[in-house]
């Protein structure tokens, strides 16, 4: 791994994903996105909706100063859509209207309005709480849904919130994320490939793929054991960041050949599919 | 909430979590176990295959005092498998060779030698990594693969690593977790159901929602839109923690039918099933 490489971290906010509810795709979402442009992805967080909790794992985030910081969840109209109150807390920013994410809102509602054949949908309280962003914040259109997301720049790191929905986070990431993320990553590329090994133990492969990692220092291994120790089918995956993908591709390629003989060497067989 | 409810957190280790390559299906798995025993789920925390990652990873949450610390993976024998030297960093202790743990390794590929047909597998470095524990750890029995699970009592915090693999994380709890989280847990009991409104949008339903919290104040409630805002269908979740499953129900029904009343003056629908 070089040092040009830019990390991001995610947390997720939501108490659905505390009580196992529901499954935390958004997480792996990010993670393979950001992974695939070469960011590498520090840690993930889920806090439950509650200011204090965010506002903590906000801080506890920046103090370790990733480029990126994301959030997913808690941006829409309830009470306990909480997340910009942490970030606000966090950053010791005030809450205010933001005209251009008002903006949105209003035009989202008007569509609804004249989609349902009604004249005007009123803006209450919990429609204008979406446009409700911490000063200094750049709201980010929402192609799905209504609430926009949600950009600030916090020194060196740019905090990013969307919403916990899948589509509606997908879609602004898409559109305002990636960009941003590309630009950061430079031409870092993130290569993974994954070989198969049977009849041998896990532990007897451990000291080939140290032997291997060794003389290949940049590329990654790791072993996932899919059978048992006693009856070993196992998945060796490999990857590596690089600066272009011939770079990443030959560094594995490499790899894989040494990792495949030594394994062969100590009676295992090597499958490339699982 | 009542004071008396215990708290967890999570630590996932992996780097093909934060690669986005594996969905964590560990973390909500535990989640949903803990939650079900009353016991509330505080955070989750993944973090990469690197010492001082999991070492502050676990030490922060420490301060955090949770009654219960649990971390899954980076138990088995390569190199990467580095959770016990990240627990040992964070509280400052020795790793050492654990007699027990070295006795139930050393059944383990007794067993793998005979169901193999060779004399005996030798207990080489790797295999006696995973015997090898923070001075002063309990090991717990894996029923379904070789490396034990361990248990240290830290102060008022029961930290527990529980291996990777599903099947092994599943199995170490249910034999030895489960009692430890129910003595803990008390009385508790976690009661939660849904119910489904049509017709009426997120943002219109939310002065409803905090009206019925309001009037239930041990009642937890939370949309989650599942159309969209100008098509609105959304689930509506309640939840609870109580002394009893009958004082949970109860609970929950009251509120369930105060907001349907609610939803129903409004022009919404509801439905008891998606």
């Amino acid at each position: 791994m070089n040092k040009m490489v830019q990390q991001i971290e995610i947390i997720c906010v939501g108490n659905e994903l505390l009580t196992g509810k529901t499954l935390n795709t958004n997480a792996q979402w990010i993670a393979k996105r950001a992974t695939s442009m070469g960011i590498v992805v520090k840690r993930i967080i889920v806090v439950s909706d509650d200011t204090d909790e965010i506002a903590n794992a906000i801080k506890e985030a920046l103090q370790r100063k990733p480029r990126f910081l994301i959030t997913t969840g808690g941006l829409g109209p309830t009470f306990d859509d909480k997340t910009l109150e942490g970030i606000a807390k966090a950053l010791n920013r005030r809450l205010e209207v933001n005209e251009k994410a008002l903006k949105m809102v209003r035009q989202k509602y008007d569509a609804y309005a004249k989609a349902g054949g009604i004249e005007r949908v009123e803006l209450t309280p919990p429609r204008i709480k979406m446009a409700k962003l911490p000063e200094g914040a750049e709201p980010l259109p929402n192609p799905v849904g209504t609430a926009p997301g949600v950009r600030i720049d916090v020194e060196k790191t740019f905090l990013i919130a969307l919403p916990g929905v899948p589509s509606e986070m997908e879609a602004i990431f898409e559109e305002s994320v990636v960009s941003l993320l590309k630009r950061e990553a430079g031409k870092a590329v993130f290569f993974e490939t994954s070989i198969y090994a049977d009849n041998i133990m896990e532990s007897s492969l451990a000291p080939l793929i140290d032997k291997t990692m060794h003389d290949n220092p940049y590329v990654y291994i790791k072993s996932h054991p899919k059978g048992e120790e006693k009856k070993p089918h196992i998945e060796i995956h490999f990857s590596t960041t690089a600066e272009s993908s011939k770079i990443a591709k030959d560094r594995i390629g490499k790899a894989i050949i040494q990792l495949s003989e030594l394994v062969q060497r100590s009676g295992g067989k090597i499958k490339t599919l699982s």
